[in-house]
C-alpha cells in the first residue's frame, strides 16, 4: 500500500524486537508509517560488523525493514537469516546486506533506502542518527561503555546514560517527528533501545515542537538490574525527563496477569510483571489498559529476529489500540 | 523486457567472466535468453562457502544473474561487491546471498530463482546441474582434483577431464537446450568453465537432440599450460568431441591482431593470440571472423566481477554477430 496524501502519519521510536512487534501490527493500517530506529547496538553480528568494517550498526534497522516489508516471505526470511557455520557463523544476512551497501555508497542512509526498495517496505525506516556513537552509562572510572555491556550490567537506580560523542538527529527523522499525527515510543529494552533515541540531539526537541499525540507503550515485565521494581509511571516519568513533563498523552499498559507458571519462570530470572494500572485519565495522561499478552508464541527458529520471550506484546492488539484511541479518525 | 512467445530462444553455455561478457551483450536484444552455468568452481569466496557451508558453488551463477539483471545499478554493484576487511574479507556479497538462500530453501535452484526476482533478471539463469561434483583432470595418482587446482596447473596436452562423482543435468537446462533456436558455447576458460558443462550427463545428449544452431565463441588468447599452441579448430574439435562431430555450425573468432605492446605483455606470461582464420565456410562450419577486441577496458575496481584482462571480447560486437548471423530473423 502506498501512502496517500491525507493519511495520518505515525512515527515509531525504538529499536530491537519491540519495534519489530509494533511495526508488524501497524503496517496493516492505512497510515503513513515512519520508524525512527536506535543506532546504539554494538553486540553480536552488528558489533562485529561495526568493529571490523567501520560501518554503522545495522541490526535494529534491519529488523524494522523486515517488519514493514511487503516482499515475498522468502526474502523476508533471508534478511533475518543467521549463518550457523564457518567464517560467517553468527552473522545475520540482513546486517551483511546493509553493511555491504554502506561500504559501496559510503552512506548508511542511502544503504537503508536501497534495502527498503529491495524489501518493498511499506513506510520509511530512518536511523535516528547517521553519526557513530556509543551508549555509555555513568562518567569517569565507573562508567560502562557500549550498549551490549550495559544490557548485561547491573545498573544504578537512575543511570546517567549518554552517547559518546554527542550526535545529532537525522534531519529526516526530525522532519517526520515534527509533522507526525502520532508518535509512538516503545515497547522495547528501556535503557538500551528506547532511551538511546532520546539522547540524540534534536530528537527530544522535535518531539516537544511536534503537535503529534505521544503514546508510550509500557513494558510488560521488569528487567533485572535495569528496571527492578518499576511501576508504569516510573517508565513514563523517565521518558518525560527527556521529552518534557506532560508530553506523553497516552500510556498503553498491560491489564492482564500472565499465568503463574510463566511468572514463576520469569521470577527465577529476577523479572516481574509491571503492576497493572486502571484505565482512565490522570495528570494529563490517558492510561489504556488491556490484555496485551500474545497467545501466539511461535517456537524459536534459527535466525528469528525475535528472541522468543514467553511474555510479549501481541502485535495486532497493540496496533489496534493505538489506531483506535490515539490517532483520531483515519 | 519480458520474453514474449514467438521470440527466438538463445541458450548460452559457459561460466565465469566470458559468459558475463556474452550475456551483457545479448540481453539488449529481444530474444528469450537462458544462461546454463558451470558448477565446477571451487576457488576463492565460492570455494570457502562450498567447504564451510556445504552449499553449491554460487560464483558463476551470480555473475550471470548480474549480467542479465535489470535492477538499479546499485543493486547490481552490491551483488558483485567483495568485502575487503574483517572476517568477511574476500567474500563476495552475491555469493553470500545465494548461499544463505540455499541454506534457507535447501535448494540451490530455488535460491537462484529468488535471486533472479530480486535482481529483476531478463532471462533465466540455470545451474547446469543441481548436484555437487568436482572437476578432476586425469586418473589415479597423477590426477589433479578441483577446478581451482586445475586452473593453475600445467595440464597434459589432451587432458582427460571428468566430474567426480558423475552428475546429471538440471532438467530445466535440458529443456532449454532442446527447445532453443541457438546454443552459444563460450567464450571463457576452456578447460575450467566451458568444457565442465559438457561433462554433465545429459547436456551433450540434449545438444545433439536439439535443432538449434550451435555457435562456438573461440578464445582470443591461448592460456599457458592449458591451450598452448591451439588454433581455432583445436578449440572447436575439443568441443565436438563432446557434442558430436559436425555439431558446431558457427565459429566466431577474432580477425584482428592486438597492438604489439599488449601482445608483449601477454607473451611475457606465456600467452599468445589464437591465430586468425579467414571468414567463410569449411567442413560444415561457418567461420565468422571480426575484430572482436574490446577497446573499452574499464579500470579494475574492487569487487569487479571481471578480471580486467587487457585483451577481451567486446560484449556488443559479440552479441551483434550472433544475433545477425546465427539466429535467422528475430
Amino acid at each position: 500500500m502506498e501512502p496517500q496524501s491525507g493519511m495520518k502519519s505515525i512515527v515509531t521510536i525504538g529499536g530491537g524486537t519491540g519495534q519489530f512487534t509494533l511495526l508488524t501490527g501497524l503496517k496493516r493500517y492505512p497510515v503513513r508509517l515512519t520508524a525512527v530506529v536506535s543506532m546504539a547496538d554494538d553486540g553480536g553480528s552488528t558489533g562485529v560488523l561495526r568493529d571490523e568494517l567501520g560501518v554503522l550498526p545495522p541490526g535494529d534497522v534491519r529488523q524494522c525493514l523486515v517488519a514493514v516489508s511487503e516482499a515475498e516471505l522468502i526474502v523476508r526470511e533471508l534478511f533475518n537469516y543467521r549463518f550457523e557455520a564457518g567464517g560467517l557463523k553468527g552473522h545475520n544476512f540482513g546486517n551483511i546486506f546493509l553493511s555491504a551497501l554502506e561500504k559501496i555508497t559510503g552512506n548508511f542512509d542511502e544503504a537503508v533506502r536501497v534495502a527498503g526498495r529491495v524489501l518493498a517496505t511499506r513506510g520509511a525506516v530512518i536511523p535516528v542518527t547517521g553519526q557513530d556513537a556509543r551508549l555509555v552509562s555513568g562518567r569517569g572510572d565507573a562508567c560502562i561503555r557500549g550498549q551490549y555491556a550495559i544490557e548485561t550490567a547491573e545498573l544504578p537506580k537512575d543511570p546517567e546514560l549518554h552517547l559518546e560523542p554527542d550526535v545529532y538527529a537525522n534531519p529526516a527523522a526530525v522532519e517526520a517527528i515534527e509533522t507526525a499525527d502520532c508518535i509512538v515510543i516503545g515497547p522495547g529494552n528501556y535503557f538500551c533501545s528506547i532511551l538511546p533515541n532520546l539522547l540524540v540531539k534534536g530528537v527530544p526537541e522535535a518531539i516537544r515542537r511536534s503537535n503529534a499525540s505521544v503514546v508510550y507503550n509500557c513494558n510488560l515485565m521488569t528487567k533485572k538490574g535495569h528496571t527492578d521494581g518499576f511501576a508504569v509511571d516510573d517508565f513514563v516519568d523517565g521518558i518525560e525527563r527527556h521529552i518534557g513533563e506532560g508530553r506523553v498523552d497516552f500510556v498503553i499498559c498491560n491489564g492482564h496477569t500472565p499465568e503463574q507458571e510463566l511468572l514463576d519462570r520469569y521470577a527465577a530470572e529476577g523479572e516481574f510483571p509491571v503492576p497493572a494500572v486502571a484505565a482512565g485519565s490522570k495528570g494529563g495522561r490517558t492510561y489504556l489498559s488491556a490484555d496485551l499478552i500474545s497467545r501466539n508464541i511461535p517456537l524459536q527458529k534459527a535466525g528469528d529476529p525475535i528472541k522468543r520471550t514467553l511474555i510479549r506484546h501481541d502485535s495486532d492488539l497493540l496496533a489496534s489500540l493505538i489506531v483506535q484511541n490515539c490517532l483520531g479518525d483515519l
